[in-house]
């Protein structure tokens, strides 16, 4: 498809996704340390064992993921039959969180590995399908259980591996959302008695995969931060827009280490996104008395925090426009292993209070 | 989502999308059993050795994703910062073949796992963006590498394990595609000279979460054709057509075992595809003497075949309609061992000559 100019198709920053879609539903199911931190209260669920009744790490983020998506369409008032996509991911080798975890609805699935940028992805995805007329309803689901991560990623928990302060703890939740054309778009939705859109997707933007040469896989934050300032300066730089235009800007699990590190890279572009920035995994766990060194990670991290605090927080109009941005860090223990770096990706959306104009 | 009449907003049969795009670019990169195999000659590159010139197995995959990339690029005439968006993925953990593969290029990244049905995923969500128009130009990338799929998902090469004669053998090889906007939809893009369209996206489905019981994970084929057979049957409901509206229905590697058993279950439906259906687990390679048992598999197979097989028939107007239907089976090791049966998928699309009435 080369131009008959050279002016390429895309621009250099690249191209912003405008679904305009809104999100009806979100559920959050939780475990035990999950409930303990600042947030606990907000999550629809928690089991304070992990366990949710199964006999495996694994089962039970599957059970997490059956009950966050089955709870938040009992909370959009959506039947499983108007259900036309679910977007699902998680960490777990091959995904087998999601796909066991949904085999029982009958919802036409695409499954998704964005490692913990998977519930931006998600969104992105149902979203733009719905904003594309391609469905009329959509569902995006993802999870992480910190002790199935463990024992994949690293060691099992009964080992009592030690970790250092740049690591971060895997979440153990699963987050879900509803997504359905907005009114505003001609297609209304009759919403059920008592459901209100929590937000309006007004604007996504798919990430550059990086890699910065960081190989330490317990410093997650460092190898996925320059991800982060990717997207943010493309999306910045495409919208015409900057930190001021924005109540909060909230990243996904860079933690404590990955969060200072992207406000130092966001400076050397002339924005202080200081006193609009917050991340989920620094959000979810107390600092200091968690001992989770720097802060949450997985993709129920951000999944839990958007649906269980931020979504909220827009639907009752205490802020007007957050940009969310899920990073991921795209390696396997067998790449770090084989001596490759980390490469990370973050994927962007910018939620909008319903009733905020358009 | 509750409508005040009870019928909802889907159908039984699900929703088809119909994203109405082209793909102008294909390419294939394989290892030196498939170019041995009855499609050798068509193959763009090859590896004897399967190395590609990398010390793992893993970062030969990685490679073959690149080259593949490199070359639908190169062959569309599209430069990659006319891609808007990338949709990747393949079988190793964490999807790594397609991070480490793809990271090179400067094209937002979306990840899928699919298992083996990720060539038909990709294929399904880059049309829909681009017919949606969220994106101008999107590519799809799959792969599976041999020895990377059996020392993960079986044993190392080095063990000489014995497998029986359901079993398939996963396929070195990796595919690429480019997809356009049609000119029917008044996008028509200015192709660089001598480039063509070889298909258009005239419809596709994705696939439901199917848990018919099997265990065995040397039997794919059985655990993934009960999707494919519903997969199939929800399109033929929902678009009104038959075997007969097809020259051809091609899945993606059910092999011989599943190819006989989806016959079979597609009789129950009083479908008889048996003229009409080939499998490109049984294309790639030679029944007797290649020693594959059941035929190939994983990510890399449907992908290559299609690239290199099937969409020059449709470009050179020998066939004129196909429905390509790619199968994934979504356990994972841990899950196998854990006792739990094996999930399949299979999503569909429908690719048409380029020529053929729209």
């Amino acid at each position: 498809m080369q131009q008959t100019d050279s002016k390429p198709l895309r621009s250099e920053a690249g191209s912003i996704i405008r679904p305009g879609t809104e999100i009806i539903g979100a559920a959050s199911v939780v475990g035990g340390r999950e409930h303990e931190g600042p947030l606990g209260d907000r999550f629809d669920f928690y089991n304070p064992k992990d366990r949710f009744g199964e006999d495996t790490w694994e089962k039970a983020e599957s059970e997490m993921q059956r009950m966050a998506l089955s709870a938040a369409m009992h909370k959009a008032g959506v039947r499983e039959e108007e259900v036309d996509l679910l977007f699902a991911g998680d960490l777990l080798n091959q995904c087998v969180g999601s796909s066991y975890g949904l085999e029982a609805y009958k919802i036409p699935y695409l499954g998704l590995y964005g490692a913990c940028s998977t519930s931006a992805e998600g969104l992105l995805l149902a979203s733009a399908m719905v904003g594309a007329g391609y469905a009329s309803c959509a569902a995006a689901v993802t999870s992480s259980h910190n002790a199935a991560a463990e024992r994949q990623f690293r060691t099992p928990l009964e080992y009592g591996g030690q970790r250092p302060q740049s690591g971060q703890w895997t979440v153990t939740g699963a987050g879900a959302f509803i997504i359905t054309p907005a009114c505003s778009k001609g297609g209304c939705p009759i919403y059920a008695p008592g459901v209100k859109p929590l937000a309006r997707v007004s604007a996504a933007l798919p990430g550059l995969v990086l890699d910065r040469g960081v190989t330490d896989p317990n410093n997650m934050g460092a190898a996925m931060a320059p991800a982060a300032e990717s997207t943010l300066c493309r999306f910045f730089a495409a919208s015409g827009t900057g930190p001021d235009n924005y109540d909060l800007i909230v990243t996904g699990d860079l933690g404590w280490e990955g969060s200072r590190i992207l406000c130092d890279l966001m400076d050397t572009h002339g924005y202080d996104i200081r006193k609009k920035h917050n991340d989920c995994g620094m959000m979810i766990y107390t600092k200091n008395t968690q001992d989770t060194h720097s802060g949450g990670s997985g993709c129920g991290c951000g999944a839990t925090v958007l649906a269980s605090y931020l979504l909220p927080k827009l639907a009752a109009g205490e802020i007007h426009r957050l940009l969310f941005m899920a990073t991921g860090a795209l390696m396997s223990p067998d790449s770090v292993k084989q001596g490759l770096s980390i490469p990370g990706v973050a994927h962007l959306l910018c939620l909008e209070a319903p009733g905020a104009q358009v």
